[in-house]
């Protein structure tokens, strides 16, 4: 197969537009539900890809503990840039990338922006947090921007990118704590600001409050959510209020680890792979994943162009 | 707990002496058989830690799949030292490195080795191929560098990292259908040249190759092997023969990426991660793992000094 | 001014395809000969487009130095993309960035291309060296690359970035001693192998052997010199023999390294800085260089919109 | 000469540690006044060692420029760490690095602090000013940490990398308007946080305020001063005063730079180096700097150990 050379050495320019396209098409029709599937390194994002999915979500938290990092805005923005591009490399999918707050004021938001843009994302997702963030779901300390201020941060981006992103502005209002008041009314304020879409947020193990937000909402901008805690909902609940689009935020890497503890442990007792082997990917698996044939290939066309094919 | 804590904050000065120390009692103590698992990110070190194995083999291969790149010298020699610095940080085990051919010629793979030193890694793997190099399992180019200018090699890293890291020098000569005669003639140049082990690599499904050359050698240097395709070989050979190490090479990779392509076909085909959940680690297990609650911890202490404990 | 502001935040998929474009007619229209400037960081990008020059020329050498890394490879490829990046970053001017031989074989070479191509570099230069290189201005050790081969990486990097980029051959052909004939059949063979303009090195104190080599060229593809040993040339010489374009390759580090030898001096002899001011940059230049009014104003429009314009 | 491949090739361990001793004799002893040159990459590095001075101050505002990012935290943490090394690498002067306030909170502050410490330096500076920070000389708005808060950045940080790197506080009160009053509460509290000195900042064109603060401090902790706006100052005020240390904060930038636009200028009007040569530094007097003998030599003993030296 030819997927992994092309997105590799394939002409950037012209991807990063129909990306961008796909993604709005996407996450922007909301005649039809959509899905993006987590990815937070090259190989994840290669495997969703074949799975079937249509786009990727480049999460934030898959991308921290991928790195050991945490989901405190412990890695650098250079660092989130660098481990998009490999995603971003490894597919021809759109990919929305988990901007968290755009890693301090409007000035590192556009900048965040116009070098995700350069590296062939899809679409940013900011949220109205204060840097450094905490991830959503772990403690009680999420204070909220000021809503002027992230509109500020919006109104940059959108300035700087303009249609070569699509832009999601993610409200935590609901994760502070702050009711559905405030959350509608940022809404309102993220769409005057320019955003394309909003993902509404929710640590709460049931998805009333989204469904809230989404009747509320009426649909003024497309919605995107992120089921990690309700994770219980039918997606036919999500149909029946026109939302755009499901993240599946960090199901892969959650998938990953489980099996690399299992896997370990296994070793780790057996003191041998032999009872493993069948659990676990073959290698040539993999290199047909990355094109390994492309190589030979190509080897054969530029290094031994006169030797006859082996 | 405190471990991530203890790796990402404590001192790096002194933890790298005591890796590089146990490392070399790892893999040079011949009375006793040792394992180095495979990991490829700090998510994959922070798990095979936990699992209870005494050192990494940060390997080569599931690096590359990890970024997205071909395992053929793709990645550069300064991407290898950024991931390998978050495996690093992310357990306080002692790191092998694959480090392929060392990226060039003896100047590139000391300079790589002195890099690897200052982020704390406790060994370093060359083996005898040429740049850029291709993965051992995939077809049949795998040119053996010339015994001299390996040696080179090994004598420039040695000259620059003394006893700060362990040196294997990893012998190709199997792979490249060289027989053993070539192989244990340049175990005994390596070993002249300052290597601190033997990794003898095999590609073929039985162990027949390794436990020759095994019998052969005759532990003048410790030996490490890497059963991926002679997987099915029981462990109480390699003790009969008096190996020193076992290097679990890629199963961790591997075991991620069987469990990503399972969950993403599944979500992909229900629309839904309900039946996914209990399959995968909770998010809980991932917060403890990289210690948030060191976070909050040290948020009360240096942030809300003042506050009583919440 | 709003140079810097536009080149960071503006849109960098149009910026690419007008400075290929804009190199392209720079390097490769015969009718006048152009003149690149050495760049080698962000602040010498700056400058040089100050001082009028229509294009940039990325110096390894130069760029190595920088780093403090030697003209041998020592910087790995994605250091030098790192590098080029804040080059194109910091002007609106086409770059052709010296790509020495590829850092390795087709596969490498072609690698780097896209990625250059990415970060937005206008061409690519590509001498027939082996990796890793060494300066040609140092000693006698400069093998040739085998001339199949070495078309071999320009088919790679042709058939990969198109007419995205231009790509120039660079021939050191008369820099490892090889004579005329060879420099000339070399040249047939990358014109033959899709160089869009070729590079025609020489480290003679006299110009005679490029304009030798660009009488017997007749100009089948435009040529490049690099009059660094043969800098008292007049360069009415190089416009009788319809040479494209010249490229003063070092001479911005060089001055940056003199000046800094010198103020260094006679701060350390001095211990004060009271005679220097008049010798060194303003403060207030370099704010206006890299557009600081722009983040005011920014700052106005995005962080305190409803206040007045201070 | 051996400068710069001791440093790229020895042993980093040890080097750090005396590094930070050094350090702590240069900053820390007020018997005698210390100076530190600015360095801004390895090249800068290089040259400074050379000129004689003991130590260098990794500023700031000097990496931004020549990164081409402004000084307002564009550059991310992990940019700055990547430019340290480089320095670090080319001189075995200690280092102290301008920190700004840390890239965030204490969290921020002590990840940095410790990849720093990875990275070889002596010492981290760090500024009580909100993040993202701007340049202390640009605009008015300049808003001041809360003494609380940043009193945790510096406790994180101590207790993170203890007497591995010099601790200096940078105390933004006078150029933030708030009075001496102020700067000498900031002191005291900062000291009780554990800073090993004080850096007091001033952007008044006269050392008055500046000689204030050290008058009323009386060397509780050393007093580290930047000279740039009160330039005209004889340096025997300083020593009246019991000045510990003095940093010449971006002279070396602001040198190349004005070498740079002058050489420019004239090449572009000349379009010709002929006249330039005599005022640029010689290709061969940086091979010297950078030990390009040492890679001549090293390549017979590890490349062609069996020829006879050249």
């Amino acid at each position: 197969m030819q997927d992994h050379a092309n997105s590799l050495l394939g002409s950037g320019q012209e991807v990063n537009f129909s990306r961008a396209d796909a993604l709005r098409r996407e996450v922007c029709s909301s005649t039809e539900l959509s899905f993006l599937m987590e990815a937070h390194d090259g190989l994840s994002a290669a495997i969703a890809q074949r799975a079937g999915f249509k786009g990727l979500w480049a999460s934030g938290l898959s991308i921290a503990c991928s790195l050991g990092y945490r989901d405190a805005n412990e890695a650098s923005w250079s660092h989130l840039v660098d481990a998009v591009e490999r995603i971003v490399d490894s597919s021809q999918l759109p990919v929305l990338v988990d901007g968290d707050g755009g890693f301090g004021n409007f000035n590192n938001a556009r900048l965040l922006a116009r070098k995700l843009c350069e590296r062939g994302v899809a679409g940013i997702a900011l949220e109205d947090s204060c840097f450094p963030k905490l991830n959503s779901f772990v403690g009680n300390r999420h204070p909220l921007a000021d809503v002027d201020e992230f509109c500020g941060r919006l109104r940059a981006v959108k300035d700087t990118v303009a249609n070569e992103l699509v832009l999601v502005a993610r409200i935590e209002a609901l994760i502070a704590g702050h009711g559905m008041h405030e959350a509608i009314a940022r809404a309102h304020a993220y769409r005057e600001a320019g955003a394309d879409a909003i993902l509404i947020h929710s640590r709460s193990s049931s998805a009333d409050e989204i469904l809230s937000f989404a009747d509320a909402w009426q649909n003024r901008l497309p919605v995107v959510i992120v089921p990690t805690k309700y994770y219980r909902t039918p997606t036919c609940e999500y149909r029946r209020v026109d939302i755009s689009t499901v993240i599946w935020a960090n199901h892969s890497m959650r998938a990953a680890a489980a099996a690399m503890r299992r896997v370990c442990g296994r070793i780790f007792a057996e003191q041998s792979v032999a009872t493993i082997e069948p659990d676990i990917t073959p290698l040539e698996d993999l290199f047909e994943l990355f094109s390994y044939d492309e190589l030979a290939e190509a080897e054969a066309r530029y290094l031994h162009p006169n030797k006859p094919p082996h």
